[in-house]
């Protein structure tokens, strides 16, 4: 099987390993205290040219958006996201978990924008039973999305004023941030999102990690006591040093750069193979992730040999499917996915006129 | 002021005051475990048909929801409701804060449909990522709805079977249970609610009592230390007789279906002169909340005198609103109120009329 | 049965339910924003003599523990209590249930002390490991306590400055204050409390009311949204007039602390006469509840006709009890009490006398 | 620095890191549903004699207490643990954030009785305000015990049984069970436990692993769902596969228990040594954990080149410090420990004898 379904297939990037290699009879201080996370916050609060970030490694998405949101929340606060956010469908209700509502807004593109944000927070704040209704506390962004779209620079500026202007705390989920930083119509820096939103995290486990995702806190009434709500929240690493050794690597020489722009460039090349295929899109993506409409029959077949992520279903016989490349990504494969689409594609065309003709 | 906003803008019937101030120097004990809880459970459980039901009292109905729901629902798991639904939209995140979901469901009318329920059960259980979605494991129903609309005894029935079909558990809020009952349309029962549900309650505060609902717990399985529940969600008085009484008093000679047709003929007589005066419904209702779209100056003059409850924003000149009657309203008091919104709506065409020709 | 278990067996002072009856047909506005809760509250902060407190009603006792301790505290903090709070022992876990611990310090007579608070406070915010552990974010008193004892006011000041010198707020319990307050021994004034605490509540369910807690918010940082968690908590009734009513009846001549000061006399009567039988005090309190030791024949004689509440197991042939006394103690029931308890005794020590003669 | 402070200072067992390295390039399904992750549960079932049970691997031990201990309890429900137990003093509030209680028995050696399961269960249950008490839903047991002490079968067996007989589950944390299984005194085995708790843990963190512990269910009511318990809980990794291989790693050929072995000879040298230099133990411990009693000058000197870990005060001059070993400790530390605590006892002797001569 060839497994094109996620961006976690694979384990980590070899210099991840030769460094744990390396260090592995090192004894160091528990639970994120030791040098080489300090080490990796440092190179992280430079590359965010933010240096009075507060840095936090924890293992896992889903623990970060809760740990993080349960954190900034008052318990009547709930958190705006698009209805198709992490947080609000692919979490097993872990925020709500933590007492909060996810407070989804209608999206097409994954995104959500300053307007919707300002209309809602607006519409609660002035509402006759104002103290009935969920109070929002902070939005919730994933950039790049779910469905693998990006906000521009003048897209999370306006959101950044809109949420500063009603006094709600702006978050940004970037389980996949690397991915997006490096598509060529980006216009987002790190140093950009140091600027606009309160925290946010930079995604380690898609991006070359074995597991991790850093937390960068620049608001500082959102720093207090973090470490407290980490340990509570089950995200604290004994061996904490496996976190911050990871993200050293990936941040000292540019690593999460390099190898992110690899993944965007197989995703370009599937892209650019698709579109000859004349398979429809079903989301224009510039990013890692690919989305595109596929007969099932094509489905079936391709899935004997290769895996990809069921999206939904387009019609009775046509589903939506994602591809995704990553920094593991060999080119060759690429190609030989795009073959066989296009051989299955072929037969299923030849039997569709068959069936017409029938 | 004349209220037309809600139905809890009065106090209690005359007989529950008569009741508590002859009740008052006995001693009873605390918690709901006296006399008076006995024998209205009693009563509730015979108009029910329902011998086998446990029957508790609690005060409010955002305490009786969150109580029921957090003690029926797994962790992970959410309760379904329409998006109109009040636990969704004006209970402040209670439900939430008890660590559940709610999968709000579109509807146009307030009403969910068993056609929806299922899909969306089917959907999540047969999702490749099933763990990664909150789990629904109960549906919330109001009924009468929170924009005045009722469930047939067929709709009712499908949604129950559709409920027993997934092993999902039924709940109705009846907070208006008795103005719901008592319309000319309505083809349910007590006795059929107590079948096709697994708990629900009978509305008090709305009612005619001071405050006090009244859950009735049909499923054994969802009996099991439900005093617990009351107790941790701060639903359980220390007088409990108070509730006891309020409700032995509506149910021991029909009190309360008897006040509840009452407000249902009022709502009919306000709903008669509503149509005579030509004004558009925002929506079609049976029972004694009657919505109903004004122009805004109409509103605004209505509001120097009577009080009615906003409902939302039909367009830039007009704005829907709510209307109740209950069993304290005055006959006479429907006529002053229809009597003035045809001097207001005769004032504002003329009005209108002179603009255009202006 | 002639109940001195509690002091919430009977309803409310004759005055309340004259007023209710009185307004019963009033329409006002719901969820406390009446004429009657602006009055009342304006009452309570001249009774305080803190002109800028925000005053809120709610229901009950654990629903106001809960919904106060829940707006205070930070996720990972815990509130101090006595090893005997209320809020430690008898609220089925209703603190935990909203995510906090209660960090129960041990306590021969029901009260904290401030060098224990400090203690505690200090040892943790030292401790290599204090991420690892529960931050205290408040201290929880009750007063009176709930084995009857009191606070001096220089208790209470002691207290109350080791509490703002390590920056963690004060809360107290008044479910019983009234009696509290007019204790002969007693030095503190609700002007007093409104000057150490940061929030406390004054309680209407056992002294007078029907139902009721009247939450005094003194400290400025704790008033932001307060009615939000009110809804959510579910303690937002939606007659809040009802509240409103009774806290201005008991308020608006003194009525709280003359009923008050009845059941004190009544507690020092009883309180005598049980020493006059030299029965053995189990605590020694000067409030409304007095608990004694008795032989477990004696309490089960007792028990035909009497209801006290039994406290716990002394020895094997002993257990302590408490008999409380409230507003609505009548002076008679104290000699029937006393006689009957003189009688049982008399029949136990004949008893006793014949079995060691054998 | 050399560490004794605890036993996860290293990386990981190399096997383990040479395993991570040779299937680095493999892509596997996420989230646990790997080849890897199904071998090692059934290399657990087998050395566990459980062929019934599910295996579940999450990453940390509070995220593992606290996924497992929600998912048991009913929202009313606490868990009884020992006054030291983990989860009541370690993990910053983590199961009372998920709702529940923790009730803490006392306990001089970090153990609890059956006799005093029995006891408190009965005292809730027969209460005459039972719903008013949080009810013990099951027990929490770890072994070795956070002060490295062990249970005896004979032990376990009885509070198995108390646990069975009053409808309780029984739950044993085995964050350090590799070092409690090894110990020369131990008569207790996997099969053991798999027969007398109703789930357990099989730590991964401090016996070798980079991090992961292996959740053992037994109890077949306890199964329903738990991968949604872990993914809302934020223990569902993403590459789960890492989890599978270190512990394929550990239980395929014996690998645990040879390393947890080690670490139990390391301990006795050392235990020996302490005892050579007349240093009197703070707890009698047989595990890899070893607690003295120091004269805090010592302490100061030695925390120049060693690390323990400190644990509390004994008197004015006296602490009580934990020393650990572990899988990776060298043999020739021991020795120099040692030597260096004979140096700085004698110089501290001598400098008293100074002193005392004055």
């Amino acid at each position: 099987m060839i497994r094109f379904d996620t961006d976690y297939a694979e384990g980590a990037h070899p210099r991840i390993l030769e460094r744990l290699a390396e260090t592995n009879q090192e004894q160091t201080q528990g639970y994120g205290e030791d040098e080489y996370c300090r080490q990796a916050a440092e190179k992280i609060r430079g590359a965010c040219k933010a240096p009075g970030a507060d840095v936090h490694f924890l293992v896992g998405g889903t623990q970060t958006n809760t740990t993080v949101i349960a954190s900034v929340l008052r318990p009547y606060q709930g958190v705006l996201s698009a209805q198709s956010g992490h947080i609000n469908i692919h979490e097993t209700g872990a925020i709500e978990a933590t007492g909060h509502k996810v407070l989804a807004l209608p999206s097409d593109d994954g995104k959500l924008t300053a307007e919707q944000i300002g209309e809602y927070v607006d519409w609660q704040a002035l509402n006759d039973s104002a103290e009935h209704i969920v109070q929002p506390g902070m939005v919730y962004l994933s950039n790049p999305t779910e469905v693998g779209t990006l906000y521009s620079k003048e897209e999370l500026t306006a959101i950044s004023t809109v949420c500063k202007s009603r006094g709600i705390y702006l978050y940004l989920d970037g389980a996949r941030l690397g991915y997006g930083l490096m598509c060529p119509g980006n216009d987002l820096t790190l140093e950009d999102l140091a600027k606009l939103c309160d925290v946010f995290y930079i995604g380690g486990t898609k991006v070359g990690a074995l597991f991790g995702e850093a937390v960068v806190i620049v608001n500082d009434s959102l720093k207090r006591d973090f470490r407290y709500h980490v340990k509570q929240r089950g995200g604290m690493l004994a061996k904490g040093r496996l976190l911050g050794l990871q993200f050293l690597t990936l941040f000292e020489d540019g690593l999460y750069f390099e190898i992110s722009a690899h993944a965007i460039r197989m995703a370009e090349k599937l892209k650019e193979g698709l579109s000859a295929l004349h398979i429809p899109f079903y989301m224009e993506s510039p990013t890692n992730q690919q989305f595109v409409i596929l007969p099932d029959v094509v489905c079936q077949e391709l899935s004997k040999k290769y895996a990809y992520e069921y999206q939904e279903r387009i019609d009775e016989n046509h589903s939506a499917v994602r591809f995704c490349t990553c920094w593991a990504t060999r080119e060759e494969r690429i190609g030989e996915l795009l073959k066989e689409l296009e051989q299955l594609l072929l037969a299923y065309q030849e039997e569709r006129s068959m069936e017409a003709l029938g």
